[in-house]
């Protein structure tokens, strides 16, 4: 990895090169040019090429990309083939969803501690897993070796718990809470903004059913 | 609304603008600067004016916004007080979570049409609402009436879907599922990628593991 500071946008690309790599080789497809990726994502041949030579170089002059070894190299780099420990805080609807769900795991996201401030909920059993009060929040992050944690609070206590899990020393998040968060600049925060999205769409409709 | 060109980043502020009104709004606060609403939501004063100018003019001349009236022009533009009625196509852990998620409901989305192609899960009711089989889905979606469809079907299946949803006349979808869907201009189209965001986040753990 020879630039450490690579675009978000595209490491984003990375991730959707990934799953049309999938989708190619599903379909028995084994080299692919740039253009096709690029036909597929929605962008051009030469952003893909500049997307791909931030890692290295792939692919032969005039031959394309291998399917199977760019998909290879593509999960390395976004560190999908590790293990990481996951807390979720939150057992609610969406929290308890995001622990069901397969994909999470299949990419290496285990979720081994889950934490509720519900009494009702805090000793039940998920699965192998028990959930915790929010008092055993700091120490057990301290010494769960979490690498990241999900957020499924609600918004109104999302802040504070959040610089409390980064007190606690994590440095990865993944935001579900409807609100906009600030993290110092070590911890790479990430939102899942279903509500912005809604928005966007309750704004389109609007605009479509007045024009 | 002077223009009918708004940026998509435009439209995100807005929402965004529209959260911090409310913080502001429960901590008392009644007039607010473009300046503090820059500070919060991480960009200039110049930007919301900005933001702000496409749809009229807001508060006054070194006063700033009241920020129960700039909160209610916000509402309306992103028409938030309207009722959208709402197909949901997945009636998974992901869709029901989705289905019981009161903050969609509170932004005037009501979910009253469920499909699924588990003939286990056809005709059972949750709530006052029956999921439906997917062979139903053209006809009704024609003659429900419905302004949004939301996508919570596995990715293989998600563009099939879409098209028989677009084809149904549906203009506007929130789609769930991990891929990237293509729709007709005159489709508003949005996803909710979690596993996008999750893999960045792998990244930059990759990244911070190996520094």
């Amino acid at each position: 990895m020879t630039d450490k500071r690579i675009p978000d946008s595209t490491v984003r690309r990375l991730s959707l090169y990934l799953r049309f790599l999938g989708e190619f080789e599903a379909s028995g497809v084994e080299t692919v040019s740039s253009e096709a990726l690029a036909e597929r994502g929605g962008t051009t041949a030469a952003q893909v090429r500049k997307d791909l030579s931030h890692f290295g170089s792939f692919g032969k002059r005039g031959l394309g990309y291998s399917v199977g070894a760019l998909a290879r190299e593509l999960r390395h780099i976004l560190g999908l083939g590790r293990h990481w420990n996951v807390a979720l805080i939150g057992a609610g609807r969406i929290g308890m969803a995001l622990f069901e769900y397969g994909p999470f795991r299949r990419r290496g996201f285990h979720i081994s501690t889950v934490f509720d401030n519900d009494p009702e909920k805090v000793g039940q059993a998920r699965g192998d897993v028990t959930i915790h009060g929010m008092e055993e929040l700091a120490e057990r992050l301290k010494e769960g070796h979490i690498d990241l944690v999900i957020l499924a609070v609600p918004a109104t206590v999302a802040q504070d718990v959040l610089d409390d899990v980064v007190r606690a020393g994590v440095t990865a998040v993944l935001n579900y809470a409807p609100t906009q968060l600030r993290a110092p600049e070590h911890v790479a925060l990430r939102s899942v903004s279903m509500l912005l999205e809604l928005e966007a769409l309750s704004y389109a409709l609007s605009r479509q059913r007045s024009a």
